[in-house]
């Protein structure tokens, strides 16, 4: 198809399908002509999966490009990919946080978190700096204490680990073993839209208890 | 404290401040003189309330302003509120999907899934949406199926119904009864913190199931 079809196809106006080629988010369609390419199943595959990242995820462009920059190479093995792209979609570390010594504080608390449940992560992962800063908030509005052994907190998030552990290797068993653009498009999926379900039921399950809680019926 | 003295304890521009003030996203300080105004601890929580929303939550300045509005207003009933804000947290559903009947299946499965597990929704909640979509994507990338009863779907995420039920009242049990501006914090940051948190385990667990099966070591 031309890139009028992919337009179609997709729901994505042309020029910003202009856009995601000049970026890299895109591989260029088969040449036919001066200024024209074709385009085939896997370019609206890309731009799904794209669109999904910026929507669902929330993700920037350059995120974007960066998550699908190592997870396209196919020299890179796929765990290294994995930890790249898990890397990219986490979010900065706010300023005001970088130098604030309870940031310090909750990073030793995570690395305890991480030893503890025998999680294997690259030590540079920066998804412990992700937990790190949610816990500086937690903490900032009393909802949780860096200050000294916290059983409540670490009670609820060793059981996060659990739950999660126990369901991380059948959410993967579905990940082939060679086809690398699946391998791919099932890591990103599989982390961001299991994620946005996730969170979805969570908030169904906050929003029920509040209505138990503070409702009129 | 002067805007200036705001600006440090939070990390946070002046400029920046001002605009936060100009978009209603926080409360007006204490006026002292002409153009001069006093600002206390209440706005700090504000400031960081709302950094934590656009950086944690990445949420845009709109949907903060829209989380917050409902949440300030002392005649809104606190579940109201929470309804409120949790509307304005779910990302807008996608233009591409709105017209897509399979997003109208998806919709189907999660009323069944709402009703199974007698979750007490308002019927307008986003969230719903937002867990459709979810499920649109996985079904657009082969991880899930909408045109047929899918059991291995199903029972996941019942389990993940099952598990957020049990913890949302504990959750929910440090909101306190009365103070609102307590409330609020409490209400967002749980949401927004505790979710990022999750997700924080989540990825750990996925990197660590990605190190065990595809890893070198």
């Amino acid at each position: 198809m031309r890139i009028g079809g992919l337009s179609t196809a997709t729901g994505v106006p042309v020029a910003t399908l202009k856009y995601y080629l000049r970026e890299g988010l895109l591989h260029a369609g088969r040449a036919t002509a001066v200024n024209q390419a074709d385009y085939d199943e896997s370019h609206v595959r890309r731009v799904r999966l794209v669109r999904s990242l910026l929507e669902l995820g929330r993700l920037s462009i350059a995120e974007v490009a960066d998550v699908l920059a190592a997870a396209d190479d196919p020299e890179v093995p796929i765990h290294t990919a994995f930890g790249h792209a898990q890397d990219a979609m986490a979010p900065e570390v706010a300023e005001a946080h970088r130098d604030d010594p309870r940031f310090a504080v909750a990073r030793t608390v995570v690395d305890r978190f991480v030893e503890r449940n025998d999680l294997r992560l690259r030590p540079e992962a920066r998804v412990c700096d992700m937990l790190a800063e949610a816990l500086v908030l937690l903490a900032e509005f009393g909802l949780t204490r860096l200050d000294e052994p916290d059983p409540i907190g670490e009670a609820q998030f060793d059981a996060y680990a659990a739950f999660f552990r126990a369901s991380a290797a059948g959410d993967l068993a579905c990940v082939p073993d060679t086809d690398r653009i699946q391998q791919v498009e099932y890591t990103v999926v599989g982390t961001v839209a299991v994620e946005a379900a996730i969170n979805a039921i969570r908030r169904m399950a906050l929003e029920d208890a509040s209505e138990r809680r503070f409702g009129a019926g």
